[in-house]
Parts: C-alpha cells; structure tokens; sequence
C-alpha cells in the first residue's frame, strides 16, 4: 500500500491540477477560491487509501476521488448560505465574499462537475458508482434537512439525533471507502465492510466536533469554545441533557444571560451528567466498530495500520 | 412515429409516476409541488420524439427524458430564488411558499434525482449521455451568470446576448433532442442535426419570448406586458435600441417615470427602429434554420410534419 504521505499527495496534485475556463469569472472563479481553501481531504484520501490496500493503482480511483471532494466541498458552500455562516476554514464564505446568488449557482456547478468526476471513473465499474454516488448525495440533503426540522424541536431523541449524523455526514466517508473498493474490483463483502468503517468512522469524527466544541482546547481547537451551547445547536451533549434534566436545561436556554455564562451553566449540567466522559466513551465505541469492520478483510499490515491509526485520530484528534 | 398525443402523454404519465420518500417532507414536499407545477413539458417530447422518429421505442428513453425536465424545473427552481420572483407558473414559487433555505436545499435535491434519471438511460450510451447532460449543464450555470453579467452593463452586444441566450435556454433543447438520437442508436450526423434542431428552436423561442413582452396580446400572454422593459431587462429588444439610439433609451431608463410611460416611450423608439418587425423576422430564421437542419435526416412524413410543426408554432405563438 502507498504511504499515507503518498496517498496525501496525490489528492493534493490532483486538486491543484484541476482547470478551470476562465470566463465567466463570476461562475469559475468562486469555485477555485472554494476547493484551493484546504479542508482536511479526508475523503479522497480515503477513497485513494482503500483501493491502494486493495492493490490497485491509485491512479484509477482519482477521478471519482475528487468528485466526492468536490460534492463535500458544494455542500459546505450551499450550508454556509443557509446557515448565514461568515468564515470557512478561516476565509470568508463565498456568499460573503461574493453574494448569495454566486454562492448558489456556484455552488450548483460544483454539483455537476462532481458528478462529471464521477462519471470519469473506470467505465466498468462507473454506473454502480455513480448510482451510489447519487444515492449518497439524496442521504446527505436528508440529513440537511433533519438538522434544519431538529433546530425548531426540544424532543429529539439521541436516535434521532445519531441518524441526522449518519445521513448528514458518515454515508459520505462510506460512499468514499466503498468507491476506493469498488475500483478496485473487490466483492460485495469487502466494500460493504469498508463502508462500515467509513460509516462508523464518520459518526466518530462528527461526535467528536460535537465534544471539542464544548470541552476542547480553545488554543488549539482554532474555534471559540462553546459557539453550539451560544447557538442552541442541538448537538449530542444537548439532545442528552434535554433528555436528562428537561425543565432545567430549556430554563437556562430560555433565559436572557451572557454568552459566557450560559456557556458555563450548560456545562455545569453536561458535568453533573457525566456527558463529558460519555461522549468520548461513545466515540471510542464508534473507532472500535471501525476498526472491527475490517476484520474479515485481509490487508496487509500497513494498510491495517493506516485504518486503524486513521479511527484513532479520530478518537484523539483536539482540533 | 408516435402521434404527437401520445408523446405528450407519454411524458405526463412518467411524471404522474416519479414517487417521493415520505420522509423528510420538509425536502420532498417542495420538489413535488415543483415537478407537478405543470409547463410545457417541450423537453421532455422533445426526447421521446426524436427517439420514436428514430424508430426507436420510446420506452428506451424515458428515464433520461425525465433527468432533463426535471434539470429545467431545477434550473427555474434555483432561478426564482436569485430572481426573487414571487409567481412561476400562476403559483407562489417555492422560496416564498416555504423559504429561501428550502428552495436552495429541494433544489439541490432536484439535480441529483435529474442526473440519476439520466444514469437510467440504457447503459450501452448511459456514459455519453452522462458526458454531454453534464456538459450541457455546465453551460446553462455559464448562462445564467452571463445574465447576471449583462444587467449591470449597458455594453452587451448582441452577438454576447445571443451567445448568452444560448447557453442559458437553447443547449438544453439540443441536448434533449440529441438524447432521443442517442438512445435511439443515431449515427453522429443525426445526432449533430438534432442537437442543431433544439438549438435554434430554443433561439427562436428564447427570442419569441423577448417579443411577447413588449408586443404580446396581454389578455393572451397571461403575463403583464412591458415586465421586461420596467425592469430593465436587457432583451435583444433592448440591447439593439441601445446599440442603435444609445443616448436617447439610457435617458428614459436613467428617468423617474411611471412605469406605464416608461414602457410606451422605449416601445416608441422601438418601433422607429423597426424592431417589432425585425424581432419577429430573426425568430422566423431561427424556426427556418431549425427545420433546415434535420434536411439531411431520412424521415417519415408524420415525423418531418411534428418537427416543422413545432418549430413553425414557436414563430406564432402567442403565449
């Protein structure tokens, strides 16, 4: 298997080797500053990963690799609209830098032009890619669409809550490993066990943010501690307090008090719970059911190594 | 060939039978609404026309033909919200029925079910068809930003509104026409003269459009006539009097006038310029060019009739 440099690489080469036509600048030119912003290319990497385990050249997964990126990438820009979001990895969004109707119809030809990366994979394997591809994408708006629904409700339930995740963010990094398998010509078993990797992995990583949120390091987590308390985000740590302690919760949320300080009430709840430890037992499970997915797969010990390291990280990871 | 009926039957009942999850409503509802909403449906018969003229069972195509119409309702969907319009169709549009978050998200939504009808064209020329649907989607974003362009500038040719219309409204009436060539087997000389068919009819409709707003009979176009000229709009109307008369039209837009006097003094200078005339003799080419393109293509009687038929409509019609 490539080295998880290597693999990091040619995702890298692969998106700054991506033209653009130069006119209409309006349309193109907000697309470049989107995918040239960085972002962590967790996905394509995983793409790339699975089908070089697999013992298949990279090179052939390239292309649906970065259509998935480039998907990822149009979902954050059409969220950060919906969302009235002002800054993206530390850059202003392109609704605004731009306006919003850039940032919608930009953002619409990212869709396609995912889809044409997509449709760029190994032609014997690109119409059961590009229907799970697409399958994919209609999980993700559901998922969109439950966070929006569970905005407006205080009767969430953590199963709820766990499933809008699963949609909104972990079918992706499924969709990401089971193309890397399906590349690579593997049976209906092992890309269905990375798809469990990429599934569990994703719920890992998103309960994760949800802990950093409100427990990280704020030197080093980059981002204000506590913005989802500020913001009424029903996050996992909040659906489970409303569950545990209704009236005392929805009493501090209701209340008129300083950002600082209903950060620290919520918390105080959160402690008393436990929730700070729960949390990251639940992530911890989420990595283990990763890593156990991959079980009957035979891999090589570096490629073992590389998902299973990848699962801890997310288990780990401060920022 | 299929009667024309059929056709247009053909196209409602495969849109009577597209059925949406349940869940969750807050996505699905809006694309309902908007894909039973009604229109022309010009797409969509286009493709099953070509493909029966063909002799090709209509069957055959009617996936990729539903991925087509429901790219067009998606476009207009996306288009309202960036347009703020109010009405589509006699109906509230879906941003101010629900809101602009939804109407972004459904919409979204709506170009990934369009391309997933388009990946159930038969898979001897699914690839292709994929290639050029995403290709011509390209083109339509181009357009439309174009348009976005051309408002702020009083320098747009007309050669550039041409280009511009192209992109925007005439390639997907020749990609729905070269479709129904494609899934019918076509050589690529059939396929090309299709492709050139939908264009110009998509040019002479575009055109007959600009016309209808200024000159249409208002108890018959259903729409308020002079829109166009109160808003400003840059129509070829508009772009050849200010090409022609610069001076004197900037001045009446640059003017604070009721909106009924602001319409009859450009229609005035309009008609000095003979541009009624002249309209309706450039929608009259493009019909002829239409029809002159598929003289090449070996066709039955009824087949040349639906297609002279059509193209000669869009030269009359008065709404």
């Amino acid at each position: 298997m490539l080295s998880p440099e290597k693999i990091s690489d040619c995702v890298s080469d692969a998106i700054a080797s991506i033209s653009y036509p130069d006119q209409p600048a309006g349309l193109y030119t907000p697309i470049a500053y989107t995918l040239e912003s960085g972002g962590k290319r967790l996905r394509p990497q995983l793409t790339l990963a699975v089908c070089s385990a697999l013992g298949c050249d990279v090179e052939r997964a390239i292309s649906a690799a970065l259509g998935i990126e480039i998907f990822h990438n149009f979902t954050l820009l059409h969220d950060d609209v919906m969302d009235a979001a002002d800054l993206r990895r530390g850059r202003l969004t392109v609704h605004k830098r731009w306006n919003e109707n850039t940032a919608i119809l930009s953002g619409d030809a990212m869709l396609t032009m995912a889809t044409e990366f997509i449709a760029g994979a190994p032609v014997e394997v690109m119409p059961k890619i590009m229907h799970l591809f697409n399958r994919t994408a209609m999980e993700v708006y559901e998922g969109q669409q439950y966070d929006v629904d569970f905005e407006h409700s205080n009767d969430v339930t953590v199963a709820q809550y766990i499933e809008m995740i699963r949609l909104k963010t972990s079918v992706l990094l499924g969709c990401a490993c089971r193309v890397g398998a399906m590349v690579a010509g593997a049976s209906e078993e092992v890309a269905d066990a990375f798809y469990k990797y990429g599934e569990n992995l994703g719920l890992a990583f998103q309960l994760r943010d949800d802990w950093l949120d409100t427990y990280g390091d704020p030197l080093v987590f980059g981002k204000q501690i506590g913005g989802d308390i500020i913001n009424g985000k029903k996050t996992w740590l909040l659906i489970n307090a409303i569950a545990e302690c209704r009236n005392e919760i929805l009493d501090i949320l209701a209340e008129d008090l300083e950002p600082s300080e209903r950060v620290e009430q919520v918390r105080a709840v959160y402690d008393r719970l436990n929730l700070n430890d729960r949390c990251r037992a639940l992530v911890s499970d989420y990595a283990d059911k990763a890593i156990h997915a991959l079980d009957g797969v035979d891999l090589d010990a570096d490629a073992r190594a590389y998902f299973d390291n990848l699962a801890r990280r997310s288990v780990e990871r401060n920022y």
